[in-house]
């Protein structure tokens, strides 16, 4: 296997994340002839480090919020009822090996060839690659060049923090080191009201530890509609959650030792400091592409601030090769990068597909309440200049909400008043994050609010406050 | 208010179940002048003998399930969890009561007029009304007679039982039945599994009674695509409630008495019988249309078999006379009489809206696993002639499924193979119930599986199934 002799493909993805794992899929079942590389197991960050490790543990975290509220619902425990984080991390595992071990069927049954292994580009079009040994030593195999018409980068991102803080994976952790422990800290403090920080926030609080949310701008979710930031905000404060927004503080000045993490935290605008202290910190600042050591000096490919440049059919500078998911920027999400996946192949097989269009693309929150939301918020339509017809319901007027004993926040739908179209669907509350699947069909059909009405909803369930707010458009809300 | 002087409105509406009053509140919202007209309190069968409270039934035992489950997601109770029953009927007579001062609300708010009594008609537009006294008493508020441009009917539908069967509120139950009691059997026999059967099934068994099921037909839950009720009878069985199909019993031979109900059943084709023993026996054989003393013998309506004739566009055989509901036929949902009502009142103020599709309205069964279900099954296709093109996925390749610990059950989609569109969807799994109002909304938009494909589903969201199942038509699903 130390042959270096070219293997010639149709295409070659390289990075098996979700966005590198179904262009790779979809190309074989196009007829393409398709190798995916990757040094790491498939799945990339959001099954190994990322969405689904964090689902499995606010699982946890869900049954044990449910638990406390059992007697409401008639149901009694004569006893006490604890967390054993042990067996909350052991299922996280398992639940990460199980959907692992799937994905590796599905590679078999694909006729996708894995090449497990280190790509680096050598030109556009071709990759060589570090092979693993057989006990899986990464470079220990020899190499493989490896030849296509067309190749995919999908290599992908990992966190990073701020400057001046270092992440040293005993006190200062980034969501990484999170994932891999298997104790619980009796306190933590975020740094970052992302949805990692306030799914962590969430998760953390729920599971018992006493917890800080510390965030840079004026809301939480910073990226989400006002009115749901500001919905998230008061259910985590009168949970307990305490949440320190526009907070200021020196990163050097943040200690770390035995005895936990210290800081002095100051409100921008605002007189005074507050001392944190906490066991350990998370640093949920965000995410950098992996975009070094991918041997892109030997491209045409252009870098802008650490981003692969590319159009919306995700084709680079170089027209044979193309970029998906996280080097791209975009949205960071797992779905999205699936999305490009699909329009890069299906282009690279000589189809005319739509291109990639993010304001189609939903985000999901795992918090609780869930957030989930797709297009435009108000802030933005305003931005835009875009007049808005708004139609706004609380899930406190749906009765399924009400029988399931969580009924905060709302679903809020945003038309454009000129065309009439939908330009922005934002929802917290209970299911949130499944119901926002029928916003994006919604958006492929470019659906006015009326239209989504039209569709009869079941009754009861959560997702008629998306059918309320809908006719809330047009001032015709039954329910509410 | 004795005066049985006539008031003139646009509209009378008969009858405040779902139907009714979104009728009416669309009616008003639309400019009509607006009578709404019940003996009983606003919400109708599904807000006090049917879909709410049996929710919030199902919601208990949707908790003391996943509480019996809690230390697989390490969620440890040292100690007894019991069911304490007292509270489970408090509340869910809680949520009911809760929605029915909601909806007060709203009808002060809508500006339809409230008549409280019990209305006749007298003619297809003049409605005499037996008004309720100030104590409520049916009656003694004497007569009121209001007539209208336009009268709907939606009066609703009651429990009904089996020739020779008779239901005595102790040992042999309806519905209705089963909602007023504040204690929990220790067992009982459920005749009829249709979506009342198996839901009552589902709730008694996972708060711990033994539960048989019995149903004439050979399959439960028989409206459904025949997988769908495969998977759950294969679901209950393993579970321990006892399912017997194709079931023949003499209702004149059952015993009921102090000790509970007995009888002796055998299956249709087989050799053999056996004893049925329960403490109460719940008769869930549907139900019968309130078509009497209503006044129908003063108008031209037709009634067939117990259902009032209407045409798509909700018509009686009297031009300005409508029904909705339970009344005719159709599918005796609630969001169904809701859909009715609507299209009758935009009919009524002279728009020109598309008549009523049954195969659009959603079905939803909140059994655990929960079924939805949207237009043709595929035995429905076979019987139209239809040649079809099947997609089917199971949950147990959906990520958030297997992290939600529930994944039996699948989604499948069915389109019509000489025009690609969609012309069924059928799910049964985790929030099947939510998930199934996209699939209304891609049937408006009369959407080929590859569009509802096209709408990205957040990842890792059960509403993936939706996407890998309509991309599953085309043989192009990626997760599974």
């Amino acid at each position: 296997m130390t042959d270096a002799a070219a293997d010639h493909f149709d295409l070659i993805v390289l990075g098996a994340g979700t966005g590198g794992y179904t262009a790779a899929f979809r190309a074989a079942q196009l007829g393409l002839r398709t190798a995916l590389v990757d040094e790491d197991q498939i799945g990339g960050t959001c099954l190994h480090r990322g969405c689904i490790p964090t689902k499995a543990l606010l699982e946890s975290a869900d049954v044990h919020a449910r638990m406390k509220k059992a007697a409401d619902f008639g149901v009694v425990v004569d006893g006490t009822v604890a967390v054993d984080y042990a067996v909350v991390a052991a299922r996280r595992d398992a639940v990460v090996k199980r959907m692992t071990t799937g994905l590796r069927g599905l590679v078999k049954r694909s006729g996708v060839e894995w090449v497990a292994g280190r790509g680096r580009l050598e030109g556009p079009t071709t990759v060589r690659v570090s092979l693993a040994g057989e006990d899986g030593t990464p470079g220990s195999g020899g190499e493989r060049v490896l030849r296509a018409t067309d190749v995919i980068l999908a290599t992908g991102s990992r966190t990073k923090s701020l400057p001046g803080l270092v992440t040293d994976g005993v006190r200062i952790l980034t969501s990484d080191d999170i994932l891999r422990r298997a104790d619980l800290p009796a306190s933590i403090v975020i740094v970052g009201a992302g949805a990692v920080g306030v799914e962590f926030a969430s998760f953390f609080h729920d599971m018992g530890a006493s917890v800080t949310l510390v965030e840079y701008l004026p809301a939480i979710v910073p990226l989400e509609d006002a009115e749901v930031s500001a919905v998230l905000e008061r259910s985590f404060t009168r949970r307990g959650i305490r949440v320190i927004t526009k907070a200021r503080f020196d990163t050097s000045a943040v200690a770390a030792d035995d005895a936990g993490v210290r800081f002095v935290v100051s409100r921008d605008g605002e007189e005074g400091s507050e001392q944190i202290a906490a066991e350990v910190m998370l640093v949920a600042t965000g995410r950098a592409a992996n975009v070094e050591d991918v041997g892109l000096e030997t491209t045409q490919v252009v870098v802008d601030r650490g981003i692969v440049v590319v159009d919306d059919h995700m084709r680079t500078a170089d027209p044979h090769l193309w970029a998906i998911g996280d080097i791209v920027g975009g949205l960071w999400l797992a779905h999205t990068a699936a999305h490009e996946g699909l329009i890069a192949v299906h282009t690279i097989a000589g189809e005319d597909v739509e291109g990639m269009d993010y304001a189609k693309q939903p985000r999901a929150t795992y918090c609780r309440p869930e957030i989930a939301s797709i297009g435009l918020t108000e802030a933005q339509c305003v931005e835009r200049g875009i007049a808005t017809r708004i139609g706004k319901v609380p899930f406190q007027a749906i009765a399924k909400a009400v029988i399931g004993g969580e009924y905060e926040g709302f679903a809020k739908v945003i038309a454009d008043a000129a065309t009439g179209e939908t330009v922005g669907v934002h929802i917290i509350g209970p299911h949130a994050t499944d119901l926002i699947a029928e916003g994006a069909v919604a958006m492929v059909f470019e659906a006015e609010p009326w239209e989504i009405a039209l569709a009869t909803h079941p009754h009861p369930t959560n997702a008629e406050v998306l059918a309320e707010a809908a006719m809330a458009v047009d001032g015709r809300s039954i329910n509410f």
